[in-house]
């Protein structure tokens, strides 16, 4: 055990505590200090019974701590030898900071490791039967983000609209007009949409439709972020699914023998 | 329970077991009968110790069973009134058949669902310390096949060169040189390249240089498929790795109790 402590970046999936993989919720039983983030469901922290549990997310658009704070409690806790576990949503390494953490932790001396996750872009269209590659329809997926650092729409978007691959964009729910507004100026206004909120749990909201028709369908609807933006000839296999929310709340540790922390 | 049968698609990930969700873990578990690919771990067939276990990949360029051949195999089962889990490596909607067996179990009356599972496109960069999006570097990623139905380079690979993505290449090692000659002719012969062969399993090789150099270190490591090509700058990341194959190898489910068989 190294005298400055361990980082170990977890990804916890997309929202359904099942959907974390095994080696993640180990990491969980194994830490000492787990650093989590909003979008991570609560029943993960079970699986660290022991450890001090510290949010560090967002809550209606309040920083409980900046990132330079993030970084710092990190190393913090590593200097007193503890392993320390970030629980991110999603996987840590898409749109999540946690390149730049573990690099903090590294740059300090801390063993630090990465436990990815399943990222939301491609596991929430799956649970909802949409494959984001399919022979003969599409050959490529392309995942985005909504917001920049400068919180603008992103370049990329243009780029990707006119590409052959199924476009996936996060974070994209403030800029959907314009989003769709690049794909009505290729041509491509027939193109299906799926906008699918808060994927995986039990809040899980979806509508279908086109780059034409989405936006109206979206605000009748009333939905906004968290949620996954797909756009692609695949989205139409969606009607294949037959049990939307089929096993959410089951517990896969039936028992408490079962638990990882023991 | 439905007596035409039940089909669960599930991820098993990049090929370390334990990169299994808990979910798929659980539905192996639940098993009647499992059909599993060459890329998936032995190890996980043991979560389903009661189940028939049928392999229908792929040995040495040799098939087991043709597409339609597994399709049928799904349905015949399925009309026994058996629960059978299709064990994909990866996730099962990334360029595997997945939704092709998903569409034609639900055809026939089965009940399918699907359980996400780590992409290798995503994981296994991730686990060499490469995010695939870096605040400032990179905003976004494209997945793309190195081989087409048709066995040919993709056309796809073209615009991703061109554009501001990290691109990640799966099963793109018989078609390297073209692949980075797409890069070049575009003027990034200095773009970082990683090239990571059965990442997350114990016989995990890479090499890392830049479009440029990539194909001969390859070649002097003779590295081949499977294989994960990532290029970018944010591959630059993959200096701050420190344990390149901690835990391997280590059970999460460390007594017989904790197996999710019991």
């Amino acid at each position: 055990m190294s005298s400055n402590g361990k980082l170990t970046l977890v990804g916890a999936g997309p929202g359904d505590p099942e959907l974390i993989t095994l080696k993640g919720a180990r990491a969980l039983a194994q830490a000492d200090v787990v650093l989590y983030d909003a979008l991570v469901a609560p029943e993960l922290l079970s699986y660290a019974p022991g450890a001090e549990h510290i949010f560090v997310g967002k809550r209606k658009g309040c920083v409980a701590f900046l990132q330079d704070q993030i970084h710092e409690l990190i190393v913090q806790r590593g200097l007193q030898g503890l392993h320390v576990v970030r629980l991110k949503g999603g996987d840590p390494f898409v749109f999540g900071r946690g390149s730049e953490e573990l690099a903090y932790a590294a740059e300090r001396g801390m063993e630090v490791r990465v436990i990815p996750g399943l990222s939301s872009s491609l596991a929430v269209p799956a649970l909802r039967h949409i494959p984001l590659t399919l022979r003969g329809v599409s050959e490529s997926f392309w995942v985005l983000t909504g917001t920049t650092k400068a919180h603008q729409m992103s370049r990329d978007i243009g780029l990707a609209a006119r590409s052959s691959a199924t476009v996936v964009v996060l974070m994209g729910m403030s800029h959907l007009p314009e989003i769709m507004a690049g794909f009505k100026a290729v041509g491509k206004g027939d193109m299906p949409v799926a906008v699918i909120q808060e994927g995986s749990t039990p809040a899980e909201r979806a509508v279908v439709g086109s780059v034409s028709t989405i936006v109206e369908l979206v605000a009748a609807a009333g939905l906004g972020n968290p949620a996954v933006i797909v756009v692609g000839h695949t989205v139409k296999q969606h009607s294949v699914r037959q049990s939307a929310s089929l096993s959410l709340n089951q517990s896969f540790f039936a028992t408490p023998e079962m638990a990882p922390a023991s």
